[in-house]
C-alpha cells in the first residue's frame, strides 16, 4: 500500500509500505478513506520526538471501514465506518478501568503513528490495523460524513477535554491561548459550557477571524499583549479559566498572566521541552488550579457524537485543505509553516 | 400611591395604597419603574395560598430607581437603578451563609407580595420598600434596559436552576416540560449546557413555538403523548435530564415518565398541593435523582447578568404584553387564560 | 447438587437442583463458598415479586471459587476466588458503558436469584453459573476470608451507595433510618466522608447497638419520635443528609421529615409498593435533593476492597449466624423475624 | 501591651508597644488569650518576605475575648470568645462574594502580622485590633479550650483546604509530603475523606511518629528515597493524591514523582521562590492536576469547627510547647530549628 513515512527531519516520503495484517483476534483492519495531519504530528517531523524508527508510517487521526476482523472481535465487522481513538488502549486493564486509556497498561501508553510502548505503524495509508477492536471502534453514523466524524479520535476530544478541565461555568469568561486546529476545536467546546465571552489569542490573522466566526473575541498579539489586552477587558482582574492549546512556554506564561486569582490553567498544548519555569510564588498566592494532560479521546467520542450531528460542533469549518496521499508531504509542508491559510489538512489515500 | 391589590378569587384591583417608608436601618426605598406578574402570582389569584390578607400588594418582580436609604446601607444610594430577588433575605443568618438565602431564618422565608414570615407588600406598585438592601440589590448596568434585568430576580433565576439542578452535560438530550414564562426561560438556560437536543413539551400552539425559536424541538402534548414522543426519539431510553417547570401533577408525571435510567427530573414548578403519588418502585429500578425547590435567587444574579449582556439569555423576547399598572387586572386575565398569545406581561407604573 | 429453592409464601426449601453449566463462551462456572441472605430475598418470601417461576433456586450474594470457564474468558480461570454483583451485566452494552450496569440492556436487568429480564439461579446452591466473567468477577485477595469479600457484591456497595448518593460533606450532621444490614454497612460508609455526627434510627435494640459500635448516635425510634428527637440535637433545622434503608413508607416518611433545607434524601430502601404520598410542597419549600436507586454494585467493588482490607470497612461485624446450606429455612425465618439476634446470615454449602 | 516585635533576620523580641484602638466602625478589639507561631512566621524570621516594616508585630493565628466593638458590629459584643482567619477580608467585595475572601480586593490580600496590601500588626501580643469583625469572626462554643480553636483560623483550616484539593474519594491512597504542623493535620484532614492509606513523608523522626498515631504510614525519607519508597508499595503506579505541605522546591519534586497518572498534587507549602523547574513533559503525558494555594481560612472554620467537636480533628495533638509571650523568641527559635521535639508552639500573653 501507499503510505507516508519519516525519515528525518522534515523529511516525510509518500512510499509503498507492506499491508497491514491481522496479528491477534481482537484486531482489525480498516481501509483508510480520511487522514489528517495532526500538530503532534509536526513534533515528528522536526525530530523532537527521535525514538521513532525511521520509516515509520505516521499518523494517528482517521475514519475508514473496517475490511477483516480478528476472531474475538464481536461488535463490528466488515462493511462498518468507524472512528477511533489516537491512543491505543486494550480496555481491560487497572488504568482503562479507571478510564485512563491513554494510560492503557496494556499497550504501554502506544499511539498510532508513534513509539510510545511499542511502534504502531499510522493512518496516513491505506490500511490501518487496529488493536483492541471492540473497545477502540465506534459507529459513525450513516450519512456522516468522515470530515464530521474523523476529529473525534484527537482533536476535537482534545479540545472539548481542555474546556472540560477549564471547569467553565456559565457566566464565565473564557481565553483560548492559540487558534491552530486544537485550538479553535477548544472554541467551540467552550462554548457548550455557556461562557459570556471567550478570548482567542493568536498572531496569525486567519486563524483569529475564524476564531471570531465560532463566536470568539479575537486578540491578536502580535498589535498588543495579550494579557495587558484581556486584563483591561476584565476589570484588571483576568480570566477565571485560561486555556493553552499550543505547546510552547511563551503560549502557556500568557494563559498563566491571564488567568483570575482563584481561576484554573488548563493544557492540551504537547510538551516536548522537560522543564517549563513555573511562577510558584505567583500561583500561591493567586490560589491556582492547573490542569494538563494528554486526553483520554476514547472517554469522549460518545459523547461528542451527537454533538456534531445537532451541529453544536462544527469540527469541518477547520478543515482548509483536502488532498490525495501523494501530496502528503506538502501537506505537511503548509500546515508547518502556516501557508496557504492552512488549518487543517486531511489526506485521501 | 397606586397599587394592584388582592382581595379574592380573580379579584385584583388597582388601588390607592400607603406610600411605604424607610423601618429599619437597612431599607432602602425603590421607586419601581417596571414590574411584571408572575406564574405564582396566579397561585394567589386563584386562592391557592389563602393566608394572605385581603389587600396585599401583589407582585416581586421588579427594577427600580433607589429613592432612600437606611442609615447603615453602605454600597448604594438614590438614583441607583436596581433588581432584587422575589425572596427577602438578611445574607447573614445560618442559612444565608450557607447559601440559601430563600431559607432565610430572619425573615422566615419572606417573599415580596406574599406571606410565608410575614407578609410584605408587593411589587405592582409605584414604590416598594427593600429590607437588607446590602445583601438584596443588584446594581442593573448603565444602558441595560428593564426588560432585560427585571427576570433576574425571579424567572430567570428559577429557569437557570432548573437547568443547573438537571446536571446537563454537553451532548445530553433533555426535555422542557411547560412552555411558559418559566419554561421558556429554562428552555435558554438549558443552552448554556450544551445539550445535543432540547424537547420542549407543552399544549399551546403559540408558547411552542417560541420554544422553537429559542433552538428547542417542540412536542405538543394536545396532539401525541409526548412520553411516547420522546421515547421514540430517544432510542426508548428517555432522556437524561427532565426538567418539570409547571407545577401540576400532569406535568411531574410526563416529566418522571420521560427521564432515563440513572437520570434527573428537576422541578421548578410551584405545587400548592401537598401530596404527590410518587412511583417510588419505578424510581428505584431506574435509579432516579429527583430535585425540587424554590430558586435562591440572590446566588444567580450576578451570575446571569453578564450572559444578559452578552445576548445568550434574551429574557426579553418572551414579554408579551406591557402596560400600565391601571391595566394590572386585565393583565392578570390575560396571563392566567392564555388570551391575546399572552406569556409575560410586564407593568410600568 | 443442593440448592435454597422457593415454593410459595414463607416456603422455602433444599432441594437437589441440577447442576449448572457453561451456556455461553463469556460465562464462567463458580463452587460457592459462602452465600447470604439479603433483605430483598425476604421480598421473595413473603411474595412481594410473584413473578418468579416456583423453585427458583434464591440468593445473589457469593463467594466462591471458579471451576470452569467458557471459551473466551480471558481474565479467569478454575482456582481463582472470586466475588460478583448481584446483577447480572454484559459491559458492553450501552447502558453498561455508561456505567450503570444494574441497567444492563443485554440481559435486560436481571439478577441472580431473581427475575427481572429472565430468570438466572441463585447463589444459595453448591454451584452458580456466572454470564460475562471477565466483566463480573473481581479477585479476592490471597488471605482474605470470604465473609469479609461477600457483601461488596451487594450490601455493601448498596451502603456505600447510600452514603455517596446522600454527598456528605466532612462536618455534616448525617441520620441513617434503618440498622438493618444495609443500614449498618451505610453507617461504615458515612463514616468514609467525615461527618461530624451519625444518628442511627431503628426500633431494635440489638441493632442500635451495633450502630452505636460503628460511630452512631443510637435514636430508639420505639421510644421517641425519631424527628422531634434528631431536629432538637441540629437546632431545629434538621440534617443536610438523610439515608433510607429500609425500604418501606415509614421509614422514608421519617427522612423527609429529618432532612434540612437544602438537604439531600438518599433511598436505596427496596420498594415493592407503586407509590409513596410525596410530601411534594414541603420539598419544594424546603429545595430537596432525592435519590433513589438500586445500587450498580459493579461500579464500587474495586474501589471499596483496598477499604476492606485497610479495616476503614469492617462488613464482617454485622455477621450474626454462619450455617449450613441445609439450615436455610431456619436462616430466613429468623433473619425476617428478627430472632436470636439476626442480623446478617451466612450459608455454607 | 507587651507584643513579639521583628527587627532583623532572626531577630525576634519582646517589647512594649502601643495599644491597638477601633478605627473604623466595623471593626472589634480582641484581648488575645492564645496566640501561636506559624511556619509562614519564619518566613518573616529568615527576612524572606523583606517588605515588612521594622518592629512589626508577628502572628496571626489567636484566640482571644471582644473587648471593645465598632459602631456598626452587629454580631459580636465584649465577652464574646473568637477566633479569626489569618487573613483580612472585607466580606463585601467581588472576591469575597466569590468566596475567596484571601483575595479581598478591599483590603488587598491583608494579613496579620504581615504586608500584603499594607501592614496590619500581629497576635503575639496582648490585644488585636480586628477589621470587619461580622464577617471575620467565629464565636468559640462554650467550653472548648482556645487550644482547640486557633487552629481553624489558619494551620487547620490549610491542612484541611489541601486535602480537599486533593479530591481525595475513599479508597484512594494518599501521601502527604511534610509532617509539620500544616502537613500533620492535613493528615488528618485526609481521614475524613475515607482514604484506604494515608502515606506521611519526612526525615524527622518524632514528627513521622505523630503522623503514625494519626493513623499514617510514616516514609522516613532520610532512609530511603519516598518515591521509591511509595511507588513499591502501589504497585509502581504512585498515588491519586500527593499533598505538599513544606513550601520547599524538594518536597514539591518528591509530590510530583509519587503521583500517579490521572492524579492530583496539592500544595499549600508557602513558596518564597519565585519559579520552579516543573517537569512540563512529565505532567503532560501523565495527565496532572496540580493545586496550589493559599488558604481562603474563612471558608472552612465554620464547617471544621463541628469535627473539632466531635473529635474528628484533634488539633490540640500538635501542640508540644505552651509558653509566656515573654519567652516568644526562645518559641522561634526551638520551632526554627526543631529543637526540643518542637511541633506547634503556644504563646500564652
Amino acid at each position: 500500500m501507499k503510505a507516508i513515512t519519516l525519515h528525518g527531519v522534515a523529511d516525510v516520503r509518500v512510499q509503498e509500505h507492506a499491508d497491514p495484517r491481522i496479528q491477534e483476534p481482537t484486531d482489525a483492519l480498516v481501509r483508510i478513506t480520511t487522514s489528517a495531519i495532526c500538530g503532534s504530528d509536526l513534533h515528528y517531523y522536526h525530530g523532537r520526538f527521535p525514538n521513532v524508527e525511521p520509516g515509520i508510517v505516521l499518523g494517528h487521526e482517521f475514519v475508514g471501514e473496517v475490511v477483516e476482523v480478528g476472531a474475538e472481535v464481536r461488535g463490528f465487522r466488515p462493511g462498518d465506518r468507524v472512528v477511533a481513538p489516537f491512543s491505543i488502549s486494550c480496555g481491560r486493564c487497572e488504568a482503562c478501568k479507571e478510564r485512563l486509556p491513554a494510560q492503557c497498561q496494556t499497550t504501554n501508553r502506544a499511539v498510532f503513528g508513534g513509539r510510545f510502548g511499542r511502534q504502531y505503524p499510522g493512518a496516513q495509508a491505506s490500511f490501518i490495523r487496529v488493536p483492541f477492536a471492540d473497545f477502540m471502534f465506534e459507529r459513525v453514523p450513516a450519512g456522516m460524513p468522515d470530515e464530521q466524524a474523523i476529529f473525534l479520535g484527537d482533536i476535537l476530544a482534545t479540545g472539548y477535554f481542555c474546556a472540560e478541565n477549564g471547569g467553565i461555568r456559565p457566566g464565565d469568561q473564557v481565553a483560548v491561548v492559540g487558534c491552530g486546529p486544537v485550538g479553535l476545536l477548544a472554541i467551540q467546546s467552550a462554548q457548550l459550557f455557556g461562557p459570556a465571552r471567550v478570548f482567542a489569542v493568536d498572531r496569525v490573522e486567519y486563524r483569529l477571524a475564524l476564531a471570531e466566526a465560532f463566536g470568539a473575541v479575537p486578540v491578536d498579539a502580535s498589535r498588543a499583549d495579550p494579557v495587558a489586552a484581556i486584563r483591561a477587558e476584565t476589570g484588571g482582574r483576568g480570566v477565571p479559566v485560561a486555556m493553552e492549546c499550543v505547546g510552547h512556554a511563551s503560549a502557556l506564561e500568557t494563559a498563566l498572566g491571564l488567568v483570575k486569582a482563584g481561576g484554573t490553567v488548563s493544557v492540551v498544548g504537547v510538551y516536548a521541552e522537560a522543564a517549563f519555569p513555573f511562577p510558584i510564588s505567583q500561583a500561591f498566592f493567586g490560589d491556582l488550579t492547573f490542569k494538563i494532560g494528554i486526553c483520554n479521546a476514547r472517554n469522549y467520542i460518545t459523547r461528542l457524537l451527537p454533538l456534531v450531528q445537532a451541529g453544536r460542533l462544527a469540527p469541518t469549518r477547520i478543515v482548509s485543505h483536502v488532498m490525495g496521499l501523494a501530496e502528503g508531504p506538502r501537506g505537511y509542508r503548509i500546515f508547518d509553516r502556516k501557508e496557504e491559510r492552512a488549518i487543517k489538512v486531511l489526506l485521501k489515500p
